[in-house]
């Protein structure tokens, strides 16, 4: 419990490498996730090598804590080798369409936080990279990625050289419905956003980017309607491509 | 550590009801999750009435344990609180695409499994429901999720009525790729399938479904590609519906 409460971000790493043996210990961690009908459709490519790492850090905007990390790891929908299973003893796979993929991604997302569980447990600092959706076709590229495998997420691993403070998050009635789901009033609104608003780093950031709201930052600087629609175009070309989107 | 290697999805609950303390604290797990910039864009929508339940239930195939579980609880990707907010800051929100809809969906998930261990550490039990994307239409229509909603998974939760055994995974070799993904050779996927095809009750379910392989009960009988066809469909219908395909 303690590794979920006290979870942070970590994208300083300690030069201390991770052993092999605690590697595996994380990366089984991971394979013990639900998945559905336990056909486990998902791969996790770990990277450690630095050529290797350079050539993944363009597709995550050159965030240092990929080159940085001794640890990269991005997990993916696999549809590939159970596919593969499937031809090999006279079963005709039909997992060539979105329901799949999303089945596969939903698989590659529990284990990935499993394993970020289990390493944080072991003293381990880990870091999502959410730029993993927007390049995916980059990633598929420098990953050697066949048809049925899709990039879902990436997460940087290793000793912290850093204890960031935990982070802010809205009050639990705003993300907790009893029943059913209860529309929020606007009043409701300004009062779950009131504390995130008024987090004096977040008064800063909205004077730094000259806006006049914490939420303008998030749509005219941080996640910008073009910017969305233009990965849009590319994850849904790369489902396609990866042969997620027949009919 | 444990609650992850231990982890075997309960199907079977028993009377005892799960405190409002312990279902909040595992709740909080959820919270404190990684979310794509901070933004918490989910939800988690948790259903005990059982008029609720029984409302809920044939959209996920009447599993029993919708009924029986005292809990249950329905993940959402959720733009629509962060999109409101944004409306009242006189920000202009650009998530109404297939990226940002993903993006949500990897916050719910992630929160999704936090507290699954949260509760599994608690000495709960647990069981995904796989049915939530393949009915995700009928689960919006029971539980109101106005758009920019969309549930992804479900989980139902209580104190074990049962203790059934550690199910089987593939070898590590099998899931894990190291520095880049390295294609499956025929010998591969015989080598890495053979203990989960030589399982007793693997071989017994092969016999009763009148197969040849194990594959083909996966291919032909679980998960057959008309059914993941239809649900396709309506799942980008549903995705459509909500407000997350504008382009």
């Amino acid at each position: 419990m303690n590794a979920i409460t006290q979870h942070r971000s970590v994208r300083k790493y300690s030069q201390k490498p991770v052993s092999d043996e605690l590697l595996n210990q994380v990366l089984h961690a991971g394979t013990r996730a639900s998945t559905t009908g336990n056909m486990q459709v998902y791969s996790m490519v770990v990277t450690r090598d630095t050529e290797v790492k350079e050539q993944l850090a363009p597709s995550h905007f050159n965030q240092p804590m990929v080159k940085e990390a001794p640890v990269v790891i991005t997990f993916c929908a696999d549809f590939n080798r159970f596919n593969k299973w499937c031809l090999q003893r006279d079963a005709e796979p039909g997992y060539d369409n979105f329901l799949s993929f999303m089945t596969a991604a939903i698989d590659a997302l529990l284990v990935a936080q499993n394993v970020c569980i289990a390493a944080e447990d072991n003293k381990l600092g880990i870091c999502y990279l959410g730029t993993t959706t927007y390049m995916a076709d980059k990633i598929i590229d420098t990953l050697n990625l066949p048809a049925g495998v899709v990039p879902v997420t990436t997460v940087t691993l290793g000793y912290p050289a850093e204890e960031p403070p935990l982070t802010d998050r809205l009050p639990m009635e705003a993300v907790v419905h009893y029943e059913k789901y209860k529309e929020y009033t606007s009043e409701d609104i300004d009062r779950l956003y009131a504390e995130k608003e008024g987090l004096e780093e977040n008064l800063q950031f909205v004077k730094e980017n000259n806006k006049t709201s914490l939420a303008q930052v998030f749509t005219d600087v941080r996640y910008k309607k073009a910017d969305n629609l233009q990965f849009s175009g590319n994850l849904l070309k790369v489902l396609e491509k990866q042969g997620f989107m027949n009919q």
